[in-house]
């Protein structure tokens, strides 16, 4: 950040890592903010990734096409950047090509989660927790699950999707979890939050809730 | 968290760790999350401690007036606790001791200040920054910077307290601070947060107002 916010009344600019022509689609994240913190949001996605981001090549691919979403953004009057993916990209290239405080979804996650407790289980769809977020909770991790049979986002719209997550969740919390953190933006789309948190008595932080709660604080 | 909250739609309880007789000083923290977030609060102080915490004597004393306290807050309804000082004395403890979420003040600061950058400066009114804010940052802290002249928080209140905060936070984001946390409350008091982030352009996170926030999140 090298200068003060232009525009500290616009709306929040949130980035999808995700191709889309679907504008409802693209709005999803956007919405769930405005909902949640009367936040208001403007909502892009970047262009040809329809499968988002995957593995390295597809974020490496993505991080140009981030920094320039952001930039758009920024001049449309974005008072404030989120990148809503739990793994953080382009992080660091997004907060030194604009003068807007920006906040990523997964640091956002460990930040809150720090905050509320002291040994953090992560939920997700990949191996392990996103670097992003495993960087920051350090000792504070107690590990990471990935939801039986769950290899993409939208396995978790099957009708065994909230069965297994509840499962991953149990196993957090048997291993000394006392928060819990979503990093799959799907969790999100499944709104199993609360369900997680009457079930077993542990905040839940939702890495996009996370992201528009420190976007509301700045 | 050894059960889901009670009272989920009670009043987030606020410990005060210094003791006084006068109910608008004690409410002050209370009133400021009431106005930033909107939430109820209840606030209390300790019994017998006009001087607050200030060494670990001082500190090991307070900690069984924190836990009871908060104790009373839940038994009255409190959904949430916030204990309302840097140093978070008690949160282990009081974590162990009631069964809804318990936010410290400092570790709620370094969290919110990990998800908004990546080099944290700390202002404060001790020697180095509270331990509870150091842990947490590990090799995100730049560094720790205590205003001239500063000993007690009362000190901020001095004609010269705001330009000797000001004078520290210069140095840190001459050391590469990309994000400031003010932790002392007697900061909050003095409400300099958005003088520093309109003269230096970076997120400014608040002690007492980040811990209102991650409470309003659970």
């Amino acid at each position: 950040m090298a200068t003060p916010s232009p525009t500290p009344s616009g709306p929040v600019g949130v980035v999808r890592v995700l191709t889309s022509a679907d504008a409802a689609f693209v709005g999803t994240h956007g919405r769930v903010l405005a909902e949640a913190y009367g936040l208001e949001t403007l909502s892009r996605c970047i262009p040809d990734q329809p499968h988002g981001i995957h593995d390295e090549e597809s974020e490496r691919r993505a991080e140009p096409k981030i920094v320039a979403l952001a930039e758009d953004m920024v001049r449309d009057g974005a008072r404030a950047i989120v990148i809503s993916c739990a793994a953080d990209p382009a992080l660091a290239l997004v907060r030194r090509a604009v003068p807007v405080p920006v906040v990523g979804a997964g640091s956002a996650a460990a930040g809150v989660a720090l905050g509320l407790g002291t040994r953090v289980g992560v939920i997700g769809i990949t191996e392990g927790a996103p670097p992003a977020v495993r960087s920051l909770l350090g000792e504070r991790f107690v590990g990471a699950e990935r939801p039986e049979g769950v290899r993409r986002t939208t396995d978790l719209l099957e009708p065994e999707g909230r069965r297994v997550t509840v499962e991953s969740a149990e196993r957090l919390v048997a291993a000394g979890a006392d928060v819990l953190l979503l990093a799959c933006t799907g969790l999100t789309t499944i709104g199993i939050g609360p369900e997680l948190r009457e079930r077993f008595g542990v905040p839940v932080v939702d890495a996009v809730l996370a992201a528009g709660l420190l976007a509301s604080f700045v």
